[in-house]
This record gives C-alpha cells, sequence and structure tokens, in this order.
C-alpha cells in the first residue's frame, strides 16, 4: 500500500469532487462522482444505499480515484491526482456519520448531512499508485 | 447517439478538466485526464502519442467522460456530468491543431500548445448516456 504524500493529503482534505472509477458486470467502465475522506493511510467514502459502483467493487476491487485541484487562469498544469486503488465494501453503521462529516467539508462547517440516518456501507481504499499531474506524481 | 445540451454543451467550451475512464488489457479501469473539444453532436481529443489510453480505446471502445463545474461555496450540490460514449481512434495530421485550438481554452487565447507540430491521433466520442448532476441530467 502507498502512503499519502502531505500535499495529497491536504487536496483531499478541500474537499474535490472524486471520479470513482469501478468495472461493470460486461467489462464496461462506470464513473460515479462521490465525496471522499482520509482514515489513516487510506481513503473512505461512505454510501446509505448498496448502489451500482457499491456492487461493482464487491465484484472487482480494483477502482482509479481522481480529482483535480480548482482551475486558475494562466495556470497550464493545472494540477489533478489518479490513484490506482483496491476497494473494500463492508456494511455499517457509521456510513452516515462518515456522510456527515464530509458534509462539514463538502458543504458547510455547520450543515447536517440531510438524508434521515440509516445504516449503510464504508467503502475503503489501499492505494497501490499516485499519478497525475502535481507535487504528488 | 445522443445530442448535447446546451447547457452541457457551454461547460465543455469553458474547459473543465475532462476524467476519461477506459478499460486496460486486464481489465481494470484505466483513466487518464484530457482536454475535450466539441464537433457538432460529438467530442473530441487530440493525442501526439498512442497513449495507454489510446490503445485501450482501440481494443475496447466503451468509454465513460467525465468532469465537473467550478464549486462554489454554499452550493451543496455542483453540477457534473458523467458521459457514457463510444469513442473511435484515428490517425491524423490535424491531432496538433486540435490541441493548439484547445490552448487558446484550456491555457490562453494567445497561447501556441507548446510542443512542436506532428501527426497524432484524433479520439472521436459518440455520446450515448448523459448522467450526472445538473440541467443535463
Amino acid at each position: 500500500m502507498t502512503a499519502l504524500p502531505a500535499e495529497l493529503s491536504d487536496l483531499i482534505k478541500a474537499g474535490p469532487l472524486v471520479h470513482l472509477a469501478t468495472i461493470n458486470p460486461d467489462g464496461s467502465p462506470q464513473v460515479s462522482v462521490i465525496w471522499i475522506g482520509i482514515d489513516g493511510d487510506q481513503l473512505v467514502s461512505g454510501h446509505l444505499g448498496r448502489a451500482v459502483k457499491v456492487r461493482n467493487i464487491e465484484r472487482d476491487p480494483r477502482v482509479v480515484l481522481s480529482f483535480d485541484t480548482p482551475r486558475e487562469p494562466g495556470i497550464f498544469n493545472t494540477p489533478y491526482a489518479v490513484l490506482r486503488a483496491r476497494a473494500t465494501v463492508a456494511p455499517s453503521d457509521q456510513a452516515w456519520d462518515l456522510l456527515d462529516q464530509l458534509t462539514k467539508i463538502y458543504m458547510s462547517p455547520d450543515t447536517e448531512f440531510p438524508v434521515p440516518k440509516r445504516p449503510g456501507y464504508i467503502v475503503r481504499y489501499a492505494i497501490e499508485r499516485i499519478g497525475g499531474m502535481g507535487p504528488w506524481a
């Protein structure tokens, strides 16, 4: 497993929309845009339903997470990250709490996740390779 | 093939970094971040080398293109687009010209693509399904 460089960790903590690529049953690519958090050297996401992306990961743990930094005028190479990872899904009573915690980052510090609390799934991502363009690649 | 809604066309013309998901020979997902242009109802990208993503598309044309809009404070649902498409690769003497044209959008109006002109490849994307979150989905 690969550790998270500080610059990448900082970027993730700023709450970029993350493009999660998984594999459908027919072998085609599937992409969902998700919120992501950090737990040690792993990334984590919370899900209240067993959506396509969750079922895809249960069948094939090979995923890619990619996200970019805000684009600035005149900057030719906007930094972005492409992380190859192995994902594992676990049912969890803490999925809502993770989503609520991410709401503070992705929405605003005093906002509660706007869905009633219920059990769900937590996906953990063990990073295998860090690519993209930036101080981390 | 699906036509491009005006709001989506406008977003693409503003030059978002596009996450292109393809399938590797071993069936795992591969993601590259690319520039994209519009040609009628199709999307197009230019490449000077026959990189992994280009070889992946030659083997399996099923791809996903996804991108988000700039995030604004206090906006809960940042719009984003997830486009399922069928891609075709063709060698082209115009690949550099397309990249130079996209440089005006992605970098600045008076900048030339900073690589010497040479033949390359143009990938065309016929959109099959538009998803994501925004006026287009």
